[in-house]
Formats: structure tokens, C-alpha cells, sequence
């Protein structure tokens, strides 16, 4: 393990690919690595890009990596979105299309498989980023999909957080006033030639207006910016719109920076953290030595015939394992 | 509390509107009254409603309350979307069209705010189910957004699961099959009138055509229907359609209760029940004691400065905590 953890200090893409592996197959002792990992953390700028299905943020973040490496940054992808192109849930074609940045050693692109309940996926993801970071990776891109309490969690790893919206998706900008307004940093607008991104640009526009995106304790503003992304049906105009996303995404965390207000987001990613590893030492080895022993199982079984509900029986499981 | 659970039993409405939001703002004591509650539990037919945001799903939910009444079944509906009417995420004119079943006290309609995260969302949903089924509501109906794995989580806890559409949406059939298809009992195209219908429709019976559903141990096979909705627009097309649709929400019930699937169901969702019980009283309240006595927030202070890393920190912590 140790020699794993070597290996990804060195850059070894296979080595961050295998040990992001282990993470999320829960091997034991992959800890030892990651924990050596540690203090090689902290120095990449994370990037968290979400949207609904469908929003063509796969296309998006693939030529944001070819717009990273014309400024000659490395790039890290870890995709979380279960209907992403990278995760194996959507259609060949995609993937082929992302095959090419596979021999850029500059890039390193990962799917998480979106397991393990109750936290599990939220932890495997901050994982796997301090993983990306200690390879050496400047720019780490992680890539979900929703609007969910998770996905919210998820987002929390991130320094600079773009949602991507399409045209014509109805009640989506409610969503967003919902679920994402007070964590997006940038809006994009993509495949903006599509009817309707006029009223969408307009709409958002008044929401950013509006944010004031948490950092309230600042007196610089980040006033959220809406940025369009054309069509890639016209690929230099798509690639152009994306090379000016890219210099707005730098431009935030160049505002993070000086505006001290890095230090603000480094907290908040590393209470969620924090509070996943107590998950990870806790929780989880109780619930497996549960499943492992078929104790689970025969509480259920208790639980279906009624002889005992559920509160009960988890404070009496409390008490035989919490120190009171 | 006990006063509190005996008004639950008799079906006060305003009794299990209060326990609700006890349990969401978790008031210590509430666990008194949902024990009192779980033996009354377990009698209704859960059926989940999901899809992406902007699906239509509350419009459709209003028509399916009605639906109900006339077959004078009692409905509760608990809104877990955040960008559901119900929960407050949406424009007021959705909300006021819900109110015309504020009157009937055979209607019970509830919002859960996406608050906690760390598995206390789905938590929270699977206990606030116990009381709506313990106030003698008949059909409960969740509904959720998205396809992430929390939607799935919460998901479990039905026992019929209906996966809401619309054309136009791009690729979101491809979310579907990534994440929901496992789940999916029955699919809805909302607002069946609009361009790609059709196209959406022969997608769907492809895709329900392949899936087994899960329940791959019985003999007797449920094929997942796929169900047209009509636009609101032309509201006697509109009601017509979700009588059909509520039909078929029966029609999969009985085929569950037949079948003896039912129990199968039953089992997915008492493990979900269980796994979040036990959250709640082992890792829930350490985490509590953590914060509210200022420790969580010196751990980040340690981890930012990188003086120690997050797993060790947690091990310490869990071996304070936790029984050898």
C-alpha cells in the first residue's frame, strides 16, 4: 500500500486509478495509502460541475480539458453522474469521443460508480479527489448530475461550482432557485442556440442578480456570471464559448484567493470530510460486521414480524457498541 | 408524546403534521410517539414518484389525490422534491391550484425540507411514512426527484415506483437507464402531447421490455407498462388519463400482494428502515455531541492546517466512541 502511495505521489496515473479502485471496493488497508497521500493535498483547484440529465455537461467538460491543456494545466476528471458518458451509462459514441485525451498523460479521467449508500458515495468522492490532487493533477473537474440533497453534499469538495443549464427545460430554473442557487459560483448556459436561451439568460441573470452565493461575510462580491455555451454542432464557436468558461472558472478562484475566501470554502470541504471519515471509522464497521455475521438479516426478519420496532432495536444495537 | 401518537392513531391530521416536523427538527422524545406508531404501521400502499425536475409530477400528483377520493381511497403525499410546489421550491400558482384538497380531511399533504444529509434525508422520509400510515391514510405517495443514489434511497421505501417523463428531454432516457430502471414499476409520459412523444414512447417499451424488474425469483412477471399523460392544458383528456394511471398503480399492487412479492418489497424496505435507525442512534448522536461541544470545529481547524489527516483523526475518535 505504501508503495501504491508512492507511485501516485510520482504521478502514476495507473497507480491513482487503482488505489480510487480500492477506495470504492472498501479494500482493507487502503487507508495506509491514503492517509500517506494526505499532506500532498490541498493545491488543486476543484472544479465541481453539475446539471440536470441530459444538459450535455460530458461534452462541456471535454473540451474544458482541451482548453486546460492548451494553457498547459493538468487535468483530473472524476464523474459521478450515473447518466455520464465517463461512468458507462450512456451511449458508445460519447466515449469514443472522450478516448482523446486517453494518451495525454496530462489528464486523468475516473468514473465513480455511484454505490454504497448512506454517505458511502459522497466520501468515496472526496476520496478519490485528494487522490487526484496528490498525483499532481492541477485542475480537478468532478462531474454530478441533479439537484439532490447528495449531490449538494458532493458539491461540497468543490472550491468553484458552474451549473450547466439547457434551454427549454421548463420548471428547471426552479430547481436551480431550489436546489443550487446558493452554491453555484458561475451559470452556463449550454447549446444556447436552441430556442429559449434568450428567456433562460434573462432568467438567470435576475437569480444571479439576486445571490449573493453565501459569502455574505465579504465585502468584495462574486457577482455569478452567465456564460453561454454554443452548439458543438459549430466547433469553433463551442470550442471559443468553452475557452471563455475556462477563463471565468480561473478568474473565480483567482477572486477565492485574494479575496481570503479560499479559506472559507478549504473549511466547509473539510467538515465534509471530516464528517464522512467518522462515517467511514464508525458507522460502517458496524453495519459490516452486521451484514457479515447475518445479524442484519435476522433483524429484519424480527422487524417484518412485528415483534420489535425498528428505534428499539437500533438503540439496544447502540448500546452493545457505543461507550456511553 | 404518547398523547401525541394516541391523536396520530385516531387520525388527527394536525397531530401528524406536528410529528412530522418534530422528527425533521429532531426533537428528542419524538422516537416515544414512532414507537407507539409502528405496530399501526405497514397497512398502506406506498407508491413513489419520481423524475427529473420540470416532469410535471406535482401537476400529476394533484390529478392522482383526486383519482383517489372519487375511488374514495385516503391519500397522504409526502414532497421530498426540492423543487416540488409542496416543498416550497416553486411558484405560487402551483401551490394555490394544491389547495383544493386542503378542505378534505381524507387528504393528508406534507413537505419534507432536503435538510440532513449523511442518509438523515431518507431517514427522515421513512419515519414521516410510519406516521402518515399510522394516521390510517390508505395510499401514501412519495415524491422525489432526480436518479441520483439518495432518490434511490428513498425509493425503497415504496412498494410501487412510478418514474414520470417528458418529451424533449434529451438524455434523459439514457438517466433512466442508467439509474432508475431497476426501480421503475411503471413509466409515465407526462405531457404526451409535445413534440418526441412517440419517439420517447417506443424508448420506453424497448426499455421495459428488457427490464426483469428485480424480482427475478417469480414466476409471474410484472411488464413495465408505459403510460401517456395528456397536457393539463385540456383537463377532461388530462383526468382521463390519470384515472388510467391510477388504475394501473392498483393493478401493480394487487399483482404484488398475488404474486407475494409484496413481502419482498416489504423486506427492501425494513432494511432501509433499519440501516437509517441505526445511523440515528449510533453515529447521529455522536456527531451532535461533537458539535454542540465545539470539538468538530477544532478537528477542521487541526485537519486545515494539515496537522493530522482526516482518518486518523476519525479512528481516534471512533475509539472513544466505539466498543472493542
Amino acid at each position: 500500500m505504501e508503495e501504491l502511495s508512492k507511485r501516485v505521489l510520482a504521478g502514476d496515473i495507473r497507480a491513482a486509478s487503482r488505489l480510487i479502485r480500492n477506495l470504492e471496493d472498501q479494500i482493507p488497508d487502503t487507508y495506509v495509502a491514503i492517509k500517506e497521500l494526505f499532506t500532498a493535498t490541498g493545491n488543486s483547484h476543484i472544479v465541481g460541475i453539475t446539471g440536470a440529465p441530459g444538459a450535455g455537461k460530458s461534452t462541456l467538460i471535454d473540451e474544458l480539458i482541451a482548453a486546460y491543456r492548451k494553457k498547459e494545466k493538468t487535468v483530473g476528471v472524476l464523474a459521478v453522474d450515473p447518466t455520464s458518458p465517463f461512468t458507462g451509462g450512456a451511449i458508445l459514441g460519447d466515449r469514443i469521443r472522450m478516448l482523446r485525451h486517453a494518451e495525454d498523460s496530462g489528464v486523468f479521467v475516473r468514473s465513480l460508480a455511484t454505490r454504497g449508500s448512506m454517505g458511502g458515495l459522497s466520501k468515496a468522492v472526496g476520496e478519490a479527489i485528494h487522490v487526484v490532487e496528490a498525483s499532481g493533477k492541477e485542475k480537478v473537474i468532478v462531474e454530478t448530475c441533479g439537484v439532490g440533497q447528495q449531490e449538494v453534499d458532493i458539491i461540497n469538495h468543490a472550491h468553484t461550482v458552474v451549473v450547466v443549464l439547457v434551454p427549454g427545460m421548463g420548471d428547471d430554473v426552479q430547481a436551480i432557485k431550489a436546489g443550487l442557487m446558493e452554491i453555484a459560483d458561475i451559470f452556463v448556459i449550454n447549446k444556447a442556440d436552441r430556442d429559449g436561451a434568450n428567456k433562460l439568460y434573462q432568467e438567470l441573470l435576475n437569480i444571479a442578480s439576486l445571490s449573493r452565493n453565501g459569502d455574505t461575510a465579504s465585502s468584495e462580491q462574486w457577482t455569478i456570471p452567465v456564460m453561454k455555451v454554443e452548439s458543438i454542432a459549430e466547433p469553433l464557436k463551442f470550442a471559443e464559448s468553452v475557452n471563455l468558461l475556462c477563463d471565468k472558472i480561473e478568474e473565480h478562484y483567482q477572486y477565492l484567493v485574494k479575496s481570503k475566501l479560499l479559506s472559507n470554502r478549504l473549511r466547509r470541504k473539510t467538515t465534509a470530510e471530516l464528517n464522512e471519515a467518522l462515517w467511514g471509522s464508525i458507522l460502517q464497521p458496524i453495519l459490516q460486521e452486521l451484514n457479515d455475521g447475518g445479524e442484519m438479516e435476522s433483524m429484519v426478519e424480527k422487524l417484518v414480524n412485528k415483534e420489535i420496532d425498528p428505534y428499539t432495536l437500533a438503540e439496544q444495537v447502540a448500546q452493545r457498541y457505543v461507550k456511553k
